[in-house]
This record gives C-alpha cells, structure tokens and sequence, in this order.
C-alpha cells in the first residue's frame, strides 16, 4: 500500500500531550474565573450562513473566509465569535436574561497566509456583557477585572490594561474640525509599528501641520494616569469629548477600585481599535516586559452588537484573548511552565498475566478512594513495565509480582525519589 | 439598515445557556472519567488535507464531507476523529509512549440530509489506546470498564455492553465454506432494522437455506452469557474461530473482573459494526430500556491503525460516544435533568451608585473566600434587581441600601427559601 506522508494543513497548531495538557490547563483555568463570575457558557455552531458572516458586509475578514464548497455557496467557518454572539442573542432574545453574560472559547478560522505564529485556525476566548436598551458603564471596569483575575489565575499577574474611549478621541477630532477621523485614527493606530516620526509625517500630510502637531500631544500624553486625565480637560470642549472624559474617569476610578492597581493601568491615547465598531471604552492588554509580542486581549464597548439582526437595541462591552496565538508567543518566549505534575496517581504493574486479578482488584481500591490509576496490561520485563510507569509521569508504581502476592501485598514505589515500600492490600488507604 | 433573519445552519445542535451547562457537565463528566484512567488528550484540527481524509479511499463519508472551497481544492472538514487519529499517531510517532492512551472530544462535520436527529455538526467523545507493534486483548476489557464508569457518572449506570468478536465469525463463515463474508454480514447488521423474516430471505439468496439457518442459529443465540460461549465451541474448530472464541471468553472473564455486572453484558454475536476496519473485538452500547435510541458507544479492535500513513504497525481498540446525538435523545425521552442548581454563589446588589464602592468591598471579601460572585452595577428598582437574581438562579442576593450600609451590614436573601438576614460586614464569612 502506499504511505501518504501524514501531516496537517500548513498553519495550525497542534501539540504533543505535554503541551496540550498545558494549553488545556490555561484555556480551563482562563474558563473557571469566567464562570466565577456568573458568565454563561455558549457553544455555537463553527459553520454560519454566509448571509449571517457578511452582514456586516465585506472588508479584510470577507477576503479571509474559508469558505464550503457546494452548489448554493452559502456556508462558511466562522472568523470570529462576535458575529455568531450576534446571531445567538437575536435570535433568542426573548430566551436570554440581560444584563447577559456569556463566554465563549471555540476555534475561529482565516486564510491568514502562512507565516510563523499566524494560524489559520484558532482559539478565541471571548467575553461579553450585553444589555437589552442599556448598560450601565461600570461593567467595562468589572470585565477588565475579569480578564485581570484570569491573566492572575495562568501566572500572568504583571499585566497592563491600555484603556482610551472613543467618545474622548472622536470630540477631540470634532475640536479640530476634522470631520472624517477615518484615516487619522488609522494612522495612529499603526503609531507603534511605523515610528513616531512617520506618524507625524503621515498625519501632517492628513490635516497640515498644526492639527498634526495638536493630536501628536494629545496622543502622546505619557504622565500619570490622574495626571492624564486632569489636563485632559483642556484639550477640548464639546459635550462628546466631555462625556468620554467623564466615562474614562469613571472606569479609571472603578477599575481601581476593583483591586487593579495604578500600575497596572495606562491610560493610553492612542488606542483606538479598528474604526466603526467600538463607540466608547476601548482596550488592549499588554504582558509587561513582553510588550513587544502585542495586546494579549482586546476590545470595548459597542452601542449595538446586533443591527443588522433585530431591531433591538444591544449594547454591549467585550474582551477577547486569542489563545492559541498567546500559547505560540508564550512558548516561544520560553514562558510556558511545561506540565510536570503527574497526570496519573498510580500505575499498577502486574509482573505477570497471572497477577491480573489480583491486580484489578487493587485498581478497584483505588479508585473506590477516587485516585487517578491505571493498570498496564501488556506482555514484559520488569524494565519495560517500569519505564513506562516513568514515561506517563505515574506519581506511584505499583508493582505486582510473585512476593507481593504471596504476602497479600503490594510494593508501591515513589517515581520522584525513588523511595519504595510494601503495604498490605487491606491498607491501602492514601 | 435592512434586518437579517438571524438563524444557524440546518442540522446543527444550539442550545440556551441552561441546556448548554448540562450538556456541558455531560462532556465534561466523561473527559473526567477518561483522564483519570490516565487517557491523554489531544485536540487536532477541524480541517485536514484531502489527502489524509480520503487515505482509505472513497465510500459513503467521502460523499458526505465538507470541503473547503479553494482553487486547490484539497481541504475539508474531519468526518470523524479516528482518521485525524490516525495522522497524528503517524505524524508523531517517536514522541509517543505507547501503549498511547488517547481521547479526544470534538466536532466532526458529515452533510448529512436535514432530518430530525441527525447532525451535520456534531460532537464524538474518541477514546482508544493504541501500541506500537503489540497491544494486549485485555485492554479491550479495560476500555470497557472506562465507558461504563463514565455512563454511570453522567447517571446512566443501566447500560449493557453488546460484545462480539470479528474472528469468531469468520471463522463461522469459514467452516460454512462462505469466502466472502461481506454481503452476509451486511445483512446480519441490517437484521434488527428489517427483522428476522427478511433477514433469513435475504441470507438464503446468498447463501442458500442450510448456511443460512446454521448462520441465523449462530447468530440468534439467546442465553446466558456463560451458556453461550460454552455452546459456542459447537459451531466450528478451525483456527481464526477458536481464536476469536478465546478473546471473546478473555474479554467477558475481564469485563466482569473489571466490575461490569454480567446483567451489563450482553454477547451479541449478531453485532458486526462495520465492514473492514474491526478485526477481533467489537462492541455496541445500549441504555436499558431505550434500545430502540441505538447504540450510544461503539467501537472495537483494529489490527492496524494507521497502515496509510506509516509502515509501523499500530494495533489498537477504541470506542466512540457520539455526543450531539446522545443529548438530543436524552432530551427527547425527558431524561435530561435540566440545571437547577445555582450557577452563582451570591449576587450583590446595589441599591444605588452610591453604594457601588461599598459593594465592591462585598465582592471582594467574598471573591477572597472563593465564592463564585457577581455583582449587579444597573440602575433600577429593587424588584428590578431582585427579579434578575432570581432569573440568573443565585443561590443568595446581597442587598446594599442606605440602611445596610449605614450599620455597615449587608442583608441577604436566600433566592430558595425566601429568608433574609442581616450580617456585619467584618463577618462575612461562609
């Protein structure tokens, strides 16, 4: 027969057990802080109606599609799970409690090209709270809480929320007379990948000099966060730009007050996270020290998830984490602590087929006391069977032969130190 | 803006959060019960090459998957995770210990025709172990004992195990000199569906009425299990049968060794699953009382897991929850036990914005204690607060007033029995 050469498509991740068993820890810990705090878990489906993907309508994500091949063309993967949520909550609107709050960790897909660290499928972590007319602004601060709890709970506590608001930068543009900000939002967005003098060059050529000059300070505002948000005041007037000041000052103080500290906020003026979604807080969240790898998690507050869906009014505010992005930068910065911990209490060694029984036997106290065992069933020597009790990372072998039987015992040897004892069948208790 | 009916593709399984929470505790019942036999997960992509899904060639799949559309053409959705498995142990093979105990719970994607109960997106829970040259019978037993433990965990402790054995009935077919079996066995796994009259008029036409009433006789043997393997003996002595009878006789002696009562074993030797990939052991997997459901796990020994992909030989036995499926029956027979219990420990709500930085300090201390806790940042009524701990099913509602504050208490409700009480603040401790 011919061998097809196994391999997966170009641009996925797939791991060894070792290192699932690490990403499975990080996504089911990331999980357990959301469900901690009330979020519901949904599970859509990963193929949506292309009329359901597109409503938005075309851009760079149309371009990226995968989509499924068949006569009438109307499927496609998902490439994010903000318009799956869109969906979902139209369609069982009158199903759901609002303030609703869901989660949802699933694979997203793109054509992304093939290029180190770029995947074509992908985790996403998303998070959302979404009111039915209203929500109340706090809950941009309690979410950055969330996402602060979990980046805590994975060992990530030195983390930096990047937090701006949208109404601030549109008001301030409003000040300047710049009636379409488009491309100035665009170019600051990139301020960081480009160089300051670029922006500066790029930005004059959009508005002349002088207004160039006033968003580089305005943008580069680089104080303290109380400072920041005191001279704001003076850089403009209108009630948008006031009402941004005011909701930025407000998530300021309660993230603060929901145990994030000062140093673990920026308020960051160039932030402004794509250009027609977000309509107030935007974030972005950096590892500190490894800024350089980009924001780990994203997002902000919309005024309406789901216009094109039902007209009924959904704001909504949202953080996201790509995962499998993440787990790639975090490895290859050597940050991933590789799973050490046995994922087996005990591994029962018969020595040979005549033991078996015996061997079930002790299998069945142990898991009677809820232990992690297992029992190796195979044909060997004494080496083999050892060194596969190694291998796996069995806390404990249990080792079955003649004597043991004999003497209705066991011989129980600790893997880490080596260290090994007989007990009793009738004792053994742990 | 025009409004887009919002709704998933056909065939597919959305639940609301409440049914999603138990489908999920379901999942994740058994992936618990996988892992503590020491079973490792793997998770690899939902795409994969043309190439590695269509190794085996052609068939009734092939004309049910998704593609994914592409000037290449050579891309498309897993239809199961054992072809996926079967890569992946090729592709990694020197990073394995074998015997590799492996599970899997993911989505898998057949165009199945729009029908009730059938899914063209689905869950499989896989769960195989695999060797590397050699894998003892026993672990077909062994397997077992894990599907068992995980049906009894997720409350379906009446389930009965249909086991058959590959060998044993070709080495029937043998001594009734039938070379090509394919066409009976066939129609021997069609018999509960068409029933046993059309079955013996269709087995006649094959292989005329002698073979055919030696081969329903054999087939319809309807006693205890002991008895059955005793008679089995009988029906023929060439080599592949008594060998077949001997891992049949090994694995019902383990079954039973490993805790399955006998009244949960059930040898079946009309169960075939499958036409070419089993080779010995084969099972099927009933509730009882909802046979007529079909089997809820099934699976069997292969001799040769992977022989498109590597030339090693990978002798394994698996067995296949296909979940999606499994929940929609529960659901229909009312079995699902719906979530009632409370997905949140203590809601806490505000009276007012005043009293918000109050009732952080609440969460807080209750955060710190490990409770899972939310709070509500809303303006509104007090019934407007308290309906929504209700509906959210808290266990307790916090309550922050004036009152409450002022002797800085808080006063909590227990959503259940309607009783409130008053506690200090330096007192909160549960």
């Amino acid at each position: 027969m011919d061998i097809i050469k196994p391999s997966t498509i170009a641009g996925v991740m797939e791991l060894l057990p070792d290192s699932q068993a690490v990403f499975d820890r990080m996504k089911n810990t990331i999980e357990d802080t959301f469900k901690d705090y009330g979020f519901l878990a949904i599970d859509t489906p990963v193929i949506e109606k292309n009329e359901i993907l597109f409503a938005k309508g075309g851009g760079e994500t149309e371009k990226q599609i995968f989509e499924i091949a068949s006569d009438s063309k109307d499927m496609s993967l998902r490439f994010d799970l903000t318009v799956p949520l869109a969906r979902y909550v139209s369609e069982h609107l009158s199903d759901l409690n609002f303030p609703f709050k869901r989660y949802q960790i699933g694979k997203v897909y793109r054509g992304e090209r093939n290029q180190k660290g770029r995947y074509k499928e992908f985790y996403q972590a998303d998070i959302d709270i979404i009111g039915h007319n209203d929500l109340a602004i706090y809950n941009d601060a309690l979410l950055a809480r969330v996402i602060f709890e979990a980046f805590n709970r994975i060992n990530f506590p030195n983390i930096t929320f990047h937090i701006n608001n949208r109404k601030l930068l549109n008001g301030f543009f409003k000040s300047l007379e710049i009636e379409d900000s488009t491309e100035v939002l665009r170019t600051i967005d990139k301020k960081d990948k480009i160089g300051i003098d670029k922006t500066k060059t790029l930005l004059k050529e959009i508005i002349g000099e002088d207004k160039a000059n006033k968003t580089l300070e305005f943008i580069n505002a680089d104080n303290e966060n109380t400072e920041i948000l005191d001279n704001l005041a003076g850089f403009a007037d209108n009630d948008l730009f006031k009402k941004g000041l005011e909701e930025l000052k407000t998530i300021y103080d309660y993230m603060i007050k929901f145990g994030i500290d000062d140093k673990n906020i920026k308020i960051d003026l160039a932030i402004t996270r794509g250009l027609d979604y977000y309509t107030s807080t935007v974030y972005e969240t950096f590892i500190n020290g490894y800024e350089s790898i980009g924001s780990v998690c994203s997002g902000g507050r919309y005024e309406n998830l789901a216009s094109n869906f039902t007209k009924q009014n959904l704001p909504g505010v949202g953080m996201s984490i790509g995962l499998t992005r993440l787990f790639y930068q975090l490895q290859e910065l050597g940050l991933v602590e590789e799973e050490k911990s046995s994922k087996i209490d005990f591994l029962i060694l018969p020595m040979d087929k005549e033991y078996h029984f015996y061997a079930i036997d002790v299998l069945h106290k142990l898991k009677d006391q809820g232990k992690k065992a297992d029992i190796f069933l195979e044909d060997g020597k004494f080496k083999k069977k050892i060194n596969y009790a190694d291998k796996i990372n069995a806390k404990y072998a249990v080792i079955i032969g003649e004597e043991e039987v004999s003497k209705n015992q066991v011989s129980i040897k600790n893997m880490e130190s080596g260290e090994q004892f007989n007990k009793n069948i009738e004792e053994l208790d742990f």
